[in-house]
């Protein structure tokens, strides 16, 4: 990881790939290099589309290590749906392949001038980029089989679908899980359109004959991976919620509490909710066949994914995440969990955000296009955005999109991005984050959820509006830290609540690289990448009125607690004064 | 015009107005009133849907006397295209029936909790809002057609097509003319959306029984029209040009200095543009039995309009506009007269902005939905708007909405609006009009196009950035004056040219109002209206950044003169530093 890839897809010629020294990167690993590239390269008020544009894929810093929990991978570009810079992470096995093969960074650079498709492919002897129409409109799963066919089943693959092609806003960027499957998105903010901007369908890397990375200090390093696997094993989230029913579990328990956003938020719990919650998604797997504790990429001891089959006991998708299974689900009034299941398929296909797919459908229905709880109908619509119909291309390109083609008023996004899972009136903590992360609404940005509902890591009222601000500040900080390590984000539960646990993960980072760096060097890590992101911003004209919530929050009560955001704006601008 | 009627479209039991005085907003007329009032009563940041906007319309200072060219009446709102404030105006009768009403301004505000359709009558003994759902969906001809049936010929309607009711970005709001046809439009915003989420379909009044508003000095006033007329006549653009050829005797003056934006902005010369040019189109008009001169109100002296009649000699659509003709002729590649009468005749009828609907298509065209300069599948791409179908939605939320949709980035737009008819490169001050303007790309909010190439009212190189910003700022600063008397912007010609009609024009206001404005009150008038404009959009969250033409226009030669637009960013933020 001593080098950048970079492609000039634009190139007279050609394509035209060189590698570059790290240079003023040296140090940056996933969103740190992601954000750092685009901030400094990109023009801020290029289209998200235009040449000017440029697509980062980074992997983590202990990426391609024996770490445990180091699989997630970056993708950082200007964002067609926000306008905004944006960073994207997945898992999958990429991050670790990509680290292993040596880069720190594949930019993607300039676009082709016809509409010619390439395929990239990485290997020891170097870097192919070789034109290939023949994978046009390729939905991820038959793509992914070609690349199988052509290149054996030690690759692992970072793709686009038709979706990312025909460069909606919605469209994602899948990643290769274990048994390479295209199961794992960098799903939000329309980074599929920009990869299909630049003409890239598919980047295919194989690191046989590369080693694992290794440390400065190997067995300081294997002593502090044990001490955060034992970590994570024995916090209740990490060794126990999320193995045995994985993100889902999260539907009772947000439902319970009433912050499930139900009928594109018009209420905060869903009478059908047990139908589509993680208890019953894991029983109906394991009786199927399927796996309800199952790991996206090699080195994962969270094992908070799975693999579900349908009624005839054949492979259909992965386990639908909680957000995936609330989008699709009960924010469209849906409770038939196959339905869902074959949305999620549909997504992961098409190359779709599912939150981004979920909220559409919702104002779909809002608008008349279906009615509420009609998973045939739900469908119906996503394939509409498979085939490129005028409808597709309507939703394809997100909620905001949508509300605006039929009239809508009440589209719940920020920025121009649709909320996750968890409504901002009754987790304020996570409203704070959604109006205020240079990302737009993303629940990851700064997952109050934590402290307002699970009580990790802190108790603060999800409620109220004291202390939101401050913690969302904190966590918005710790975040951007950690999705620079190449760790997933699950991690924070038992880094948060456990010193010990964060200690290991100092200690893995500085036995590896040889630093010595401590609490303090990773809030500065994490201020330095918002500081970035808020910078890129700035200069593409974003302010704090862009730090909003839809007004409507502020207006509308929510059941059953029949609260609204309670957050003020003059607070809400104080979330960056550190 | 000492009241303003207040109509709350949302109030429980159904629409209530109540008449208010003027207040604060005394002295003020046109766009200064519909500007003040948005800016001071509109949340920036509500949906420009929702309850919270306002629609505002505001007949001139001098409208309902018997002054000259004094017909034009404002609307205002936030912009559901722009996203910041919006003043829209037109011609055609409603200003002076509403003046002579006694109105200053009405102002729609909440909006009805079901889908209910209303009709709004005014006239003499007062206002009636009544339900009436027999409307919905009436294109704009069969709906005044109904409106004359029901109250006579002596109205003059405010009304919406299918494209308002429908909520589209580029929906206008339709005002009839002296024969009582809904030819006038305030097109730019989506003015006729805002209308359209109020739930009033149109406003129909009728001033039988009321007088001809009275001048404080009615002999100084009646010597300073005579004067005023006088000088208009004398112009050779007010007196000879427009009168001859209409707006569209610009095609071939623009042709010509290579500043005509042709297939999508490709190149700035067309050369098919004679068979569309004024010249040629009024000579079909006469010839079939149309009019190629003829006023849009009573009381024009400048006679700039005309009546288009079919191949078979039947009324088609008044003369399409100069911006008309561009827009759906050159800019689509389109040199067929007829089937751009045809396009002018679908947006009247529907209710679309020309302007926007033409860039719109010309996107569609450079997508690949059909070839440019094919006049019938233009004419097809807009009868799907008229039907609503999903095309139908994109299309009709305009160009910067539609590239999205397919994916293109050549989009002509500023603030999300389209441009008009005048390319930025080749018309460099136009081009410092459309980058500032708080209303988006907007050539009337500072026509420097009369300096820049037709030397009138000064001389400055088109293609050239010296004394762009200058030139622009002043006739930014003197168009929201004049928007504000209810004259018509092309009297801006003979004033800017002639002292003495620059001296009749203060006179007129003066003499009427008993008020001693000079030059500089002028100035400050239209200060002072850009300032209401500018602090809405401000906190609505614009910055210098949405100041900015697309990218391209700095980086894509424009043939024939081969040139980029060349004012820089750091002079652009100076026009409005005063």
């Amino acid at each position: 990881m001593d080098k950048i890839l970079r492609i000039d897809m634009g190139a007279e010629g050609g394509p035209r790939s060189t590698e570059t020294p790290l240079g003023e990167y040296a140090g940056f690993g996933g969103r740190a290099m992601t954000s750092a590239i685009v901030s400094k390269e990109v023009p801020p008020l290029c289209h998200a589309l235009s040449a000017e544009n440029k697509l980062v894929i980074s992997p983590g810093m202990l990426s391609g290590t024996i770490a445990a929990m180091s699989g997630r991978i970056s993708v950082g570009c200007k964002s067609p749906l926000t306008g905004g810079i944006k960073e994207a992470n997945a898992g999958g096995q990429p991050a670790q392949v990509l680290a292993r093969l040596g880069y720190a960074a594949i930019v993607l650079e300039g676009k082709p001038k016809d509409g010619t498709l390439y395929k990239v492919f990485i290997n020891k002897d170097g870097v192919k980029v070789a034109p290939d129409n023949s994978l046009k409109m390729l939905p991820n799963y038959d793509l992914i089989a070609k690349m199988k066919a052509e290149h054996g089943d030690k690759i692992a693959c970072i793709s686009i679908g038709p979706a990312g092609e025909m460069k909606m806003s919605a469209a994602s960027i899948a990643c290769t899980d274990m048994e390479l499957r295209p199961t794992r998105h960098a799903g939000r903010g329309g980074v599929g359109a920009v990869m299909g901007s630049k003409g890239v369908k598919v980047i295919v890397l194989d690191d046989t004959g590369m080693k694992m990375r290794s440390p400065k200090d190997p067995e300081k390093f294997r002593e502090a991976n044990k001490k955060f696997v034992e970590g994570l094993r024995q916090h209740p989230v990490t060794g126990q919620g999320l193995p045995a029913y994985g993100t889902n579990v999260l539907t009772n328990i947000l439902n319970e509490v009433g912050g499930y956003p139900t009928y594109n938020f018009k209420q905060g719990r869903f009478e059908s909710a047990g139908k589509i919650s993680g208890e019953t998604q894991a029983e109906l797997e394991v009786k199927r066949g399927g796996l309800a504790t199952h790991g996206c990429h090699r080195g994962c001891v969270i094992q908070c994914s799975g693999v579900y089959h349908d009624k005839d006991g054949h492979y259909l998708t992965k386990q639908p995440e909680y957000e995936t299974v609330w989008a699709h689900g009960g924010n469209c009034g849906i409770c038939d969990i196959d339905a869902i299941a074959m949305l999620d398929f549909l997504d992961d296909n098409y190359g779709l955000d599912t939150i981004e797919m979920g909220a559409t459908i919702g104002i779909a229905m809002e608008a008349g296009l279906a009615k509420f709880g009609d998973g045939e109908a739900a469908i119906n619509l996503v394939k509409e955005v498979g085939k490129g119909s005028y409808l597709g291309r309507i939703l394809g390109n997100g909620a905001a999109f949508t509300a605006k083609a039929f009239g809508v008023e009440r589209a719940p996004v920020v920025k121009g991005q649709a909320m996750p899972a968890y409504d901002p009136r009754a987790v304020q903590g996570v409203g704070v984050t959604y109006a205020t992360s240079p990302m737009g609404a993303d629940h990851t940005a700064g997952y109050a959820v934590a402290q307002n509902v699970l009580k990790v890591g802190g108790d603060v009222n999800a409620l109220k509006p004291e202390g939101q601000v401050e913690l969302s500040r904190n966590l918005q900080i710790a975040t951007a830290a950690i999705d620079s390590t190449g760790m997933c984000l699950f991690i924070a539960f038992a880094v948060l609540d456990q010193p010990d646990t964060f200690q290991a993960l100092l200690d893995l980072l500085n036995s590896f690289y040889g630093l010595d760096l401590t609490a303090d060097s990773v809030t500065e890590l994490g201020k330095k990448v918002l500081s970035f992101e808020r910078d890129f911003n700035s200069r593409a004209g974003f302010t704090v009125q862009q730090d909003r919530l839809p007004r409507y929050f502020k207006t509308e009560l929510l059941p059953p607690h029949n609260v609204i955001f309670q957050v003020k704006d003059e607070d809400l601008d104080k979330v960056f004064n550190w």
